[in-house]
């Protein structure tokens, strides 16, 4: 081991996530070796600099296995089978199946002792060895499975591997994995695709009704298909369960609202609730959340326009906290929503309107 | 008439919406009499330059109703009564149950004629006269419903104003306004709002599991719940229609996950035809949807930092298309994703890193 880092190292699966951990690893030191069921991918991945294609000689202290979902538990256990000292860790989105048919292919081997599950909350709109990084995990969750035989020591080198790559390990059980990405990622994208769905049919004149609210909903349905329809099956129950409760709520709205006289009461109450679960998730970094106030400025459809804008919000000495644009249906022209603390808000307008923006408010 | 604008207008409902019209409308020179059920309202309205407080001497040549949805149609019935030449349109944000309304309480009156219904697609996080703008239209659609029996003429002076405040008149009928609406809008309020409804027992690890995606999807669980249950109540017919469909491609995919072997192909179908949708509503500017290529760039969370980089982003000449700033859990960072056209992307990865900025592709 270099420091707690372990010297050898197989990445199985030189895709986007194998690749960039693999430039990670041996950025710090590590042997890393690529292999991939397309050599050429793990070639790609070598000439990045990633490591050897390969099998080492020297003993191998981790196997990180990077394959698609599907593939990932006979993947994981032929590992766990070859490299008998390994520990072997694995980056599938759902867990709860995956640890179970591991542990059906191992039976009551030892071998189960030195499996550690992840699951690192990175992705981008691109992949294979191409688009890998090596700080592609950079303040990324990385959230650790390991099952109750796991040594703890190898859950600990695990977690160091996480730590080393810029990653934020944080340890929970498979079953409470799968049902919070339920949540938090697999019924969003379910929901955000049926809304898409029903816009089909929609005219000229009806887009021109819509709005950001609309494209801001219905971003995920630009996801990949085929890969969704795999991380949806791979996690069906939990996701199915949560569509049950989601079905269940908008029953009761659409309900409502088919009586003679529209039952408001039971409307108000679910926007309510919502309003309540949003304030779980909308703060930043995970802190509790806060209501930043909205400065909009109206910009044109220019280039660098919205650079001459940043320069002058920057020259105010304003935080920016986020930043919306708000594109207007038919004209070349667009709003721009800067997000800043309350009591900066009356400044950057100030600055803004002396610089000569058209600050809306 | 000062070219083809009203000399005198009457604004009734002085809150952000009618006081804004009013602005814009005295910024063209038109007599403005401001009308409010709180004369407080009215008097602050006419305190910030919209106009003055009362009811004209001289004849009224439009009358725009921009009072809350519940009291659109008797206060839109009284005004064709009152001022019995003057044009009178209204902004409330659905059109068929007050159209019903209006034509219920005129009978077979000749009033009928004179009544151009109007919805603004504008509207703020804030509200009253305070927030007013005379330019709150700017680049807006606004909708016009006018019915079958109404004077042509009339319909023109209103697209006149509509187009004197700087928006886009947008012609069609109540109904499928409603629909349009129901569907681009009033619906994903709600399944915003339902689903974020489901996340109000998630732990501190569950939310560390979420992403921007999630974030996204449940923005609009943020609004105003007085707000949406009245506007839900007033189109209630088209969106419980909305939401019986959406519901049953929910229930789809659901049965589909629930399958002891997942139904994938009914999933796949499901998230292809969101995609499909999507592509109706993700252009800019009405036109045919363009797929922007993402540069990610991970930046500081220190005061100018987004400046800073926009300022580095104009140096390079690019052409900004859209801004999504990435928080990330835990951490004090985020990711900004600059999207830009496809041929402009790799000019600006090149000039931000040498910039010395890090572009995570």
């Amino acid at each position: 081991m270099t420091g707690q880092l372990p010297a050898t190292a197989v990445v199985v699966g030189t895709g986007l996530i194998g690749t960039s951990a693999a430039l990670a690893l041996r950025r710090h030191g590590v042997d890393v070796w690529l292999q991939d069921a397309d050599p050429a991918a793990a070639s790609t991945a070598s000439a990045r600099g990633a490591g050897r294609a390969g099998t080492p000689q020297a003993p191998v202290e981790l196997v990180l296995v990077a394959v698609p979902p599907v593939s990932t538990a006979s993947v994981v256990v032929d590992a766990l089978r070859l490299y008998v000292d390994a520990t072997v860790s694995d980056v599938a989105s759902t867990k709860t199946e995956l640890q179970r048919e591991v542990e059906r292919l191992l039976g009551d081997s030892p071998d189960l002792r030195r499996f550690v599950p992840g699951h690192p909350l990175a992705g981008r709109e691109v992949s294979g060895p191409e688009a890998a990084r090596d700080d592609l995990f950079a303040d990324r969750v990385w959230a650790l499975t390991p099952g109750p035989a796991v040594d703890a020591d190898r859950v600990a080198a695990v977690e160091s591997v996480v730590l080393a790559l810029g990653a934020l390990p944080v340890r929970t059980t498979p079953e409470a994995h799968d049902r919070a990405v339920a949540l938090t990622s697999h019924t969003p994208q379910v929901v955000s695709s049926a809304l898409a769905a029903g816009l089909s049919s929609l005219g000229d004149v009806d887009v021109a009704l819509s709005g950001q609210g609309l494209r801001d909903v219905t971003r995920l349905a630009e996801s990949d298909a085929e890969l969704w329809t795999e991380i949806l099956a791979s996690n069906a129950g939990p996701v199915a369960a949560a569509l049950e409760g989601l079905i269940r709520r908008l029953a009761a709205v659409q309900s409502a609202l088919e009586s003679p006289r529209p039952d408001t009461e039971t409307v108000r109450t679910a926007l309510i609730e919502g309003a309540r679960g949003r304030a779980r998730v909308a703060g930043k970094h995970g802190r509790a959340p806060v209501r930043w106030e909205v400065v909009p400025v109206a910009v044109a459809d220019r280039p660098g326009e919205l650079g001459r804008l940043f320069a002058a919000v920057g020259a105010t000495g304003v935080n920016l906290e986020d930043v919306r644009i708000e594109h207007v249906q038919g004209r070349p022209t667009g709003l721009v929503e800067l997000e800043v603390a309350p009591e900066s808000a009356q400044a950057l307008v100030d600055g803004l309107r002396a610089d000569g923006w058209s600050v809306r408010r």
